[in-house]
């Protein structure tokens, strides 16, 4: 059965998927790296840029599994673009470079579609207005029996949880406090109630926490 | 040298401290007793309530420090009581009964001062209107070179750690959604950077954290 995945996810104790005031030098806003330091210390992480090193332990072993069996990613508009609004740019390709690290279909979720982008390496990005529902028929099609991630940000993977969809999330608490940005939560009282739940911290100091459909 | 401590604070993932809408039978609102199983099923809690049994694991041991050293506490009115405004009733004695658990001097914070009330082993309730500076010197006197202890609720942490008057600060995330109540990070944005900052899981799903002055 083809599931639907969220990975490395991190969280402020605040409950704030990322920063305030997202730009093109600050993709996190004021956050800046504080959410995902433990995850660029990881050989994942380096790995995912093509650089060698990072550490092996808990933080790496829990984010290896982001690509295992997965098919296609749907994200936000949001994550691939600090750009709002009707595309001024099309030749904004994302934050990733030439060669982005998923290497699969990825469907990016606008008001505004625009022709597919081919990419090196596999990753095709596609521009869809779309319900969750119907972004993820499209993505497990094009998935090709495999799963499917949900890649953020928060506001992407809050409208899934609300329309039920998710059934694996893997979230990571990181001890700041961030004050303000996009929380991850609202209107989800409860939701804990369909999931089985499992906590580990790390020495890094960051709480994984995974979350799977009962 | 005497510190001011904050033991078993629950969070829910949300941020929440309280669920919302405190009554005479909900003490916790809507949250139940959701945030504070985890602290219900250890031998420390059955203890402070005259019972028997309980956990011993993770849990307790983390528990257990809350009274270790602890010469008075300061905590807020509507931790104390479901009443809101000038006082209707002054047989209202608190949540725990002719006997409370906390066997020191506890200063509860009201704008509406009242006689002191002296109860079974060792507690006395003193009703102040001070700032938390003037609290914390007063609890302190009180205390004989003794720790301070912050029982709650999240609005006199919050205010506490705005005011820069906490040394050691344990929080306990539950892994539960909330959805509404009381927050305790308001305002707190960057805190972190004050604290060292350690984090255990236990069995349970809760994650202990302790948050230490550098």
């Amino acid at each position: 059965m083809s599931l639907v995945r969220v990975h490395n996810f991190s969280l402020s104790l605040d409950g704030f998927g990322t920063g305030a005031g997202q730009r093109l030098d600050a993709p996190f806003g004021h956050a800046g790296h504080r959410l995902h330091d433990w995850f660029f210390q990881t050989r994942t992480f380096r790995q995912m840029h093509g650089e060698s090193g990072g550490g092996t332990g808990i933080d790496d072993v829990m984010a290896r599994t982001w690509d295992a069996g997965i098919g296609a990613e749907i994200m936000g508009r949001n994550k691939f673009s600090p750009h709002r609004g009707p595309w001024q740019d099309q030749r904004w390709q994302g934050w990733w470079g030439d060669n982005p690290p998923f290497h699969t279909p990825v469907f990016v979720l606008t008001h505004h579609p625009r022709p597919a982008m081919e990419m090196a390496g596999g990753t095709t990005f596609h521009f869809i207005d779309a319900t969750p529902h119907e972004a993820v028929r499209q993505a497990r099609e094009a998935a090709g029996g495999l799963d499917v991630r949900i890649g953020g940000g928060p506001s992407t993977v809050r409208a899934f949880l609300a329309a039920d969809l998710i059934d694996r999330l893997h979230l990571v608490i990181v001890p700041i406090v961030l004050g303000c940005g996009e929380r991850l939560w609202d209107g989800l009282g409860g939701m804990e109630e369909r999931f089985h739940v499992e906590s580990v911290s790390a020495p890094s100091g960051v709480t994984h926490l995974t979350l799977t459909r009962r």
